[in-house]
């Protein structure tokens, strides 16, 4: 068994089932091997940010690691603003780059370069260097665990070509299941101290507090303490819908964050960090809580987040309480102009039950959330790291990570030209991925953010490298070409009926919405 | 004049006039500068990796930098690839990599990342952070000279948001020219004396030695001791046609390159390495050079290379005899089968003068570098390291450098898939760039890796990660969503006919070969 063996049947081992890659030659023996390890599916990609992306949408969605494949230095460089996002999800990914043969490394090759440096970036908590086929396996087992924590990170491992081709390969056991994560009693009894001197109070939710279970114990406490739940502005993902506790974002905009939070005494923190601003602008406040207000912590990453929050639940006697959970309902179709207000109501009219939404719509989707809030519970994933082009690779992993949930794919045009690889990828396996594509024409946030900025002399020369017109760009025609059924919606009632032309088609299909 | 503005005059100052950029919010003050200092021309991509492979291009043709715009950590990592190209193609790049406000650091936004990290992979010789509006113009200037060394290049400047937007800025002089490079005497001396002794020799030429006049210089070396000219197998820039001296490069398969090197008894690198394998392969040598070879160094990246060739040809009393140049002629128009082969042919045929021609055809343009050889004089730029998707980024810059010159574009499928986002920015420049975009429906060279490695096992599964088909790409479609105009091609005739519309034709456009 050589190398490359050892390390596929060990992630098999350790229960990773697929490996998104864009391979190279160095990667030659490793792709062989799925061939003899037939539990390990390989899902090619046209570039690695979609091979990236999609491990970051199957890690969120079925809660332990795919890995990647990546072809060296460049190879990870492709890969690493989808690894960056997954890193601010805390995904588990084991992120395997092949490498030179160990002993090639010296000469220099065209393709030499410094991995580590370029993977420290995104795998700050693990980067290994396989260093013999003898120990390549329980390399993969380190990765693994560190991958999968608590909490999840992006663990990177590093693979010589040669390290893969030799004999000698072994596969040790799979590690130990994950330590259990505790509740901090002293926290519990702090923060329920604090919320019960009935000030003003926000409870403030990321990724580990936005499934049902956490949310509806998280609903409890509000009601029992007058606080107000709100979640962090971009979690990985938030279960939602009719019978689930719905839960308002922090705001973008920082402004309009610090105007949530004015009075606000007490801020408890819930797996998030106390909100800033996502840029800094002149003259307006990074730190976002208001001077006066105690921060409080329930619980981290590494803690039981659930459990504290069901515990201070008890600790304040509404663990029998009812939750305050969504009611059912969805808009009406909509008739008349096609804006992002029309869009969502179609969306909130037609969203399949247990669809997964891929949010990578940056300003055309909000109202999409809203007009959904009743529709049946489904999952919404979110843009983690602010590194656009997220979206359409991480429905791709969704919809491996979930092949019987519909996957609807929010996308934005601008956003979309990074990794538009993705949909021939979702082609390929049939992926039930529909895209609705907001046409714009133009990078939308940037033009309120060159006013916001405050930027001095933004005329035509300046507007123009925002502008995504001239030519404008055919995103049906784009689609069609990489294997998607695609239509074009100018009216509300248009898109009301492709969108559900499109739910309904197999395989992947794109709806372009002209704005 | 706040930072931003006193960065983009000192660059224009310097005699850098075009920015190639994908900006985001913490670059918005820089792009408003477009207006107050419209010596400097910003060039939108929709991909950070058009960007940066666009200033190699640029950079390669105009022989001076070109500025990039890139969004922080995640948009330097998207355009990673091309700047390693442009790493080993020593092409001079004024890298800008916005960045979050100095103070905004600290609260670890969603966007921050270890910028610096990234970058050192692709800019080893320099990364520097401007600390001020004051000091902006001076890094610079700084960042303006590392970039043109010599040797040249890419010097990467991070640009926080708030030296952007704070006023104090202050440009300074453009820096002295670079030092005049000069010839080693006794290098010229040795070389001539090994050379002299009438032993089978190679003189290998790197980036540096393969304009037209370093290349005669080296044909009446060669001429008058009966040495081999080689080049190196993927230089960043090689002038050729009828008149111009041909160079055979070394191949890519370190088998061939051995068999090509059996014999030798003296290597004379001149601006070139060691000839070593371009991967790793079981059982097959890396370093190329044979036992009992003696290597000579003549000149190196910061040397006067072709006056080194020159000294060398008058030591050896040559300096006034004829240099071999590629007689002129063209192939005839080929009939029938659609072949790399026949492709060739047409482009021989019909190639344009003057044209630049941006390689990235991996396995189908071989034949095209041969039946080009006597056409009028043009310069062919290769994938200098290894990084596939560098073709059309390339030819985007190469036709921003030289607007009268016209651009041909070999690209490979797989290769084009990368970086088709170029094709837009063509459309929207009107660039005269015509696209021959092979495709074969794989990774062929992969294919033929598989094999080579040896890699066990490697069946269907395998396989499957190497094809392109499942659906197939529609690249004409791909290519007018975006705005060019296409063809598609099934025979030799046809291809003639297209590829002489597609030449004729204003603008950017494609001609798509099913092989």
């Amino acid at each position: 068994m050589n190398g490359a063996q050892s390390l596929a049947r060990t992630l098999v081992g350790c229960g990773v089932e697929v490996c998104f890659m864009n391979p190279g030659t160095s990667e030659m023996h490793f792709v062989a091997t799925l061939d003899a390890v037939p539990e390990l599916r390989g899902v090619l990609t046209l570039f690695e940010g979609v091979a990236t992306g999609a491990a970051d949408g199957y890690g969120r969605m079925a809660c332990r690691p795919a890995a990647t494949l990546l072809h060296l230095g460049p190879g990870l460089g492709n890969g690493l603003a989808n690894l960056h996002n997954a890193r601010r999800a805390r995904t588990p990914i084991v992120n395997i780059v092949g490498d030179h043969a160990t002993y090639h490394k010296k000469f220099d090759a065209p393709l030499e370069s410094d991995i580590e440096s370029i993977a420290r970036s995104v795998s700050p908590g693990f980067v290994r260097w396989a260093g013999a086929p003898e120990t390549v396996g329980a390399d993969a087992v380190e990765a693994y665990r560190a991958a999968v924590g608590p909490p999840g990170q992006v663990a990177t491992l590093v693979l010589p070509a040669d390290v893969s081709w030799e004999p000698g390969g072994i596969v040790p056991p799979p590690p130990p299941p994950p330590p259990t994560p505790t509740v901090d009693a002293e926290r519990v009894h702090a923060v329920a101290a604090a919320l019960g001197r009935g000030e003003p109070s926000v409870i403030l939710l990321g990724n580990g507090a936005l499934g049902p279970d956490a949310l509806a114990s998280a609903s409890r406490v509000a009601g029992a303490t007058g606080a107000t739940l709100a979640s962090e502005t971009f979690p990985a993902r938030v279960t939602r819908g009719a019978g689930v506790v719905g839960v308002e974002r922090l705001a973008y905009f920082g402004e309009m964050v610090s105007a949530s939070l004015a009075g606000v005494r007490h801020l408890v923190l819930v797996d998030a960090q106390p909100p800033v601003s996502f840029f800094a602008y002149p003259n307006k406040p990074s730190w976002l809580t208001p001077e006066g207000c105690e921060v409080h912590l329930l619980a981290g990453a590494t803690d039981d987040v659930p459990g504290a929050l069901a515990a201070l639940a008890e600790e304040l006697g509404a663990d029998r309480a009812p939750a305050a959970t969504a009611p059912s309902g969805r808009p009406e179709l909509p008739t008349g102009e096609l804006t992002a207000r029309s869009v969502g109501a179609a969306l909130g009219a037609l969203l399949p039950d247990h669809a997964i939404v891929s949010d990578d719509g940056t300003t055309s989707s909000l109202f999409a959330a809203q007009q959904t809030a009743g529709c049946p519970p489904h999952d919404w994933l979110y843009l983690t790291g602010g590194a656009i082009g997220q979206g359409p690779p991480v429905a791709v992993g969704a919809a491996v990570a979930c092949p019987d949930r519909p996957v609807v794919s929010l996308q934005a045009d601008g956003a979309a030209m990074y990794t538009l690889q993705s949909w021939w990828t979702m082609a390929r396996l049939g992926l039930d991925v529909t895209t609705v594509l907001f046409n714009n024409h133009s990078y939308a946030i940037l033009n309120m953010e060159l006013q916001r900025v405050g930027a001095e002399g933004g005329g035509t020369r300046a507007t123009d490298m925002l502008d995504l017109g001239r030519p404008d760009i055919d995103f049906c025609g784009l689609a069609r070409a990489l294997g998607l059924t695609a239509w074009r919606s100018t009216t509300a009632e248009e898109f009301g009926t492709h969108l559900a032309a499109a739910l309904a088609t197999p395989g992947p299909s794109l709806v372009e919405i002209v704005l």
